[in-house]
C-alpha cells in the first residue's frame, strides 16, 4: 500500500496499451477491469491508469457509467489535477486564441482538442459560457470556472447544460451562474464586419456558432452584389456577414421565432435592416415554396441541423442532406453560388459530398465545387480524434 | 449517313453510361470500343460519344493513346468545341476568379473543374501562361489562345510544356510562346501583403504557387513576432507572407539557387530583406543540421515536392512525409506552430494526416490540428473528381 490516496484503474489484459502511449483521449469501457471498486468511484474521480502489467500510464477521469470510461487528463501518472493544472490549460487555449483573434470573442476552449477533455468554453467578451459535457469537469466545475475568470479575466461565468453529451455522461441539463450575472439580454459579438446577438442563456449551443465563422467570411467574398437566401439561418449567421461583405438583399428563414428575432436586432445593429427580411417556417416547406414563387438568388446557404448525429441515423440523414440539396439548387440563379453545410459526426466529408452532389444533380443542376471548410482555429482537433471533424462546409458554384 | 463529319466513338456494351449521364468528365481506355477507326483518330479528335445502344451521350475530346480515352467537353452531343465555345468556357471562369479576387493574378483555368478537361491557366496580369496538358487542347491552342486573349484582355500568351501530364497524353514538352512576348525577367505578383517575383519561362509548374494563397494567409495570421523556418520554400511563398505578416525573421531552405534568388528578390521588394535570409541545400539534411545547433522557430512550414504522385509511389511517399514532420518538429518552440503541406494526388486527407502526427510523435512531440486546408478557390474541383483534391495542408500547434 502507499500513501497516495488516489485510485488506480486497469486496462483489461487484452486492451492495447499503445494508443494511450501515443495519446489518445478516451478509453472505452470495455477495454477497462471495471470490477466492484472500479464502479463505485463517483464519477468524474480522477485516478491513475495502468496497464494490465502495472505500468503506469496516465492521470485520467473515471466515469464507470459512460462508454468513454476514462478520460486522459495528463499522459504524466502523477499529474495533480488541480488549479495549477487547471490554470495552465486555459492559459494556452487563451494564448492561441489571443494570437489568431483582435477581438475577444472565440471558442476558448474545444474539448479534448484543448487537452481539457469534455469542456466546451466559448467567451464573448467579459463574460464566457462553460459546457461541461464529461463527468470530471462537472465536478471540478467551481475550480474550472474559478481558474478560468482568473486566467481571463472574464467577469462573468455560465454554465450551459443543454448539450445531448451530458446525458451520455450521467449528467443533468439544469444551466446556472457560476461568477458574476447572467447579461440583461443579447449580447452584442462583432464578426466578419456584422454585429450579431448572441442570447447566451436561451439559446442553442452556448448563444452563437463561432464555427462557421470562415464559411461566413468565404459567404461575404462571394456575396457582393448578390440577392442572397440563408435557410436553417438561426441568428443570421451567414446572411449578416453577406449583408456586410455587400449582398443587395438577404432573406433568412429559421424555424424560431427567437432565433430569427436575434438576426433581426442584428441587422439593425450592422445597419443593414432594409435590405434583411426573415421567413419563419419549415426550412423545406419554404424552399419548395420558394421555387413555386420562382424565386431566384445569387447565393444560398443551408446549415440545417445536424441530421446524423449518430450512426444509427446516418442514412437518414443523408437522405435529408440529399434533399436539402435537392431543394435549394433549383433556387440559385444560373453562375450563382451553393454553400451546403454538416454539423453531423456521424457523416463523413466524402458521404456527405456525395449527397450534396446527388441533390444538386437531382435538383436539375450542376457545379463545380470551390471550397470545403471546416470549423475555425479556435476550435481545434485532438489529433487522434481528427477522423471526428464534424463541421463541413461545402461551398458550389452552379 | 448523316451530313455531319464529326466522328463517333462508343462505350463497350459492359461500360455503365450512367456517370457520363450524371456529369463524369472521364471515360477510361478500357469502357471504350477501341476499334480500328477510333483508334486511328489523330490525339485530340472531337467526337460525339454513344452508349453501346447507339443513344448520344456528349461531346469529347479523343485520345486513343491515353489511358483518359476520352474527356467530356460538353454534354450536349452536338456542342459544337469552336471559338464561341472556348470563350463561354473562359469567360465563366473569368467571372469566378474577378469576384473572388481584387487583382488579375490568380488561377483562370483549373482543368476539368472550370469545364477545360486538361487546360490550365495562370494568370500574372496582363500576361497568361497556359498548361495544355490534354491532346484535345493541345490540338486547339491557337484558338484556345486567342480566345483568352479576347476575353481576358491579356496582351501576353505562354505555353508552359513541362507537367509530367503531358507525357501520358503523348505530348513533348517545348514550351512557346502563342501571343505577344514573354517577359524579359521575373513578374511582380502581389499577394497576401508580400510581392513575390514569379519566373514564368524557366520556374516550376507556371513560375508561382497560387494553390497555397489560404494557407500562406493562415501561415501569416500565426507570424506576427514570430522566428520562422520555410523548408522547401521555393519562391518564399510562406515566408514573405509570414515576414508581411509581421515575423521577427524568416529562413527560407531550398534546394535551388534560382528559387531562393528569386525568394530574395521577393524579400528586397517586400522590404523585409532584413529580417530574411536563405540556405540552400537538401531539406533534410538541413533541418538536421538545424537541430545540432539547437535552432528553435516559433513556426516552420515545410512544403515538399509531390513525394506520392501516384499509387506505385504511396508508401514511400508517406514515409517521405511521416520523416519531414519527424525532423520538423523538435525545430518547434514549445506553444509553436507547424504547418506541413502535401500536394500528392495519391496520398488522400486522412493518410498524409496520419503520417504527419506519426512524425510529429516519432520526433518527440505532439500537437493540436488548428486547420486542414486545400487549395484557394481559384482551384475548383469537379464535383465527381473532388476526391483527388491534391493539396492538403495541416497547421499544427505544439
Amino acid at each position: 500500500m502507499t500513501a497516495d490516496p488516489r485510485p488506480v484503474v486497469r486496462l483489461r489484459p487484452k486492451a492495447d496499451p499503445r494508443p494511450v502511449r501515443h495519446g489518445a483521449p478516451w478509453v472505452f469501457a470495455d477495454e477497462v477491469v471495471l470490477d466492484r471498486r472500479t464502479r463505485a468511484l463517483a464519477p468524474g474521480t480522477i485516478a491513475t491508469l495502468e496497464d494490465a502489467g502495472r505500468q503506469t500510464l496516465a492521470t485520467v477521469a473515471v466515469n464507470p457509467g459512460s462508454k468513454i470510461a476514462l478520460r486522459v487528463l495528463d499522459r504524466d501518472p502523477g499529474a495533480e489535477i488541480g488549479p495549477d493544472w487547471l490554470r495552465a490549460r486555459l492559459a494556452a487555449a487563451l494564448d492561441l486564441r489571443a494570437r489568431l483573434y483582435d477581438a475577444p470573442f472565440y471558442r476558448l476552449v474545444h474539448g479534448e482538442g484543448d487537452g481539457l477533455p469534455g469542456v466546451v468554453i466559448d467567451r464573448f467578451g467579459d463574460t464566457a459560457v462553460i459546457q461541461p459535457n464529461a463527468a470530471w469537469a462537472e465536478a471540478a466545475l467551481g475550480p474550472l470556472a474559478e481558474a478560468l475568470a482568473e486566467v481571463t479575466g472574464v467577469r462573468h461565468v455560465l454554465k450551459n447544460a443543454a448539450s445531448r453529451a451530458r446525458a451520455l455522461e450521467g449528467l443533468d441539463d439544469a444551466s446556472a451562474v457560476l461568477i458574476g450575472q447572467a447579461p440583461d439580454g443579447p449580447v452584442p459579438v462583432e464578426m466578419t464586419g456584422a454585429t450579431y446577438l448572441a442570447d447566451l442563456t436561451g439559446g442553442q449551443k452556448t448563444g452563437l456558432y463561432y464555427d462557421q465563422r470562415p464559411n461566413h467570411a468565404f459567404a461575404a467574398r462571394l456575396a457582393r452584389g448578390a440577392r442572397m437566401l440563408d435557410v436553417f439561418s438561426h441568428a443570421g449567421g451567414f446572411s449578416l456577414a453577406a449583408l456586410a461583405g455587400g449582398a443587395e438583399a438577404a432573406l433568412a428563414v429559421d424555424g424560431s421565432a427567437a432565433a430569427l428575432e436575434l438576426a433581426e436586432a442584428g441587422a439593425a445593429r450592422t445597419g443593414v435592416a432594409d435590405r434583411f427580411a426573415t421567413r419563419r417556417g419549415d426550412a423545406f416547406e419554404a424552399m419548395e415554396a420558394l421555387a413555386t414563387e420562382g424565386a431566384r438568388f445569387d447565393l444560398v446557404v443551408c446549415d440545417p441541423p445536424a441530421f446524423a448525429p449518430s450512426k444509427p441515423a446516418l442514412d437518414k440523414g443523408l437522405r435529408a442532406y440529399e434533399r436539402v440539396a435537392r431543394l435549394a439548387a433549383p433556387l440559385v440563379a444560373e453562375g450563382g453560388f451553393l454553400m451546403l453545410c454538416s454539423c453531423s459526426h456521424a457523416a463523413d466529408l466524402a458521404r456527405f459530398r456525395q449527397a450534396s452532389v446527388r441533390g444538386i444533380g437531382r435538383g436539375g443542376r450542376r457545379g463545380q465545387l470551390l471550397r470545403t471548410g471546416g470549423a475555425g482555429p479556435d476550435h481545434p482537433q485532438h489529433p487522434m480524434l481528427a477522423e471526428t471533424g464534424y463541421l463541413k462546409t461545402l461551398a458550389f458554384r452552379l
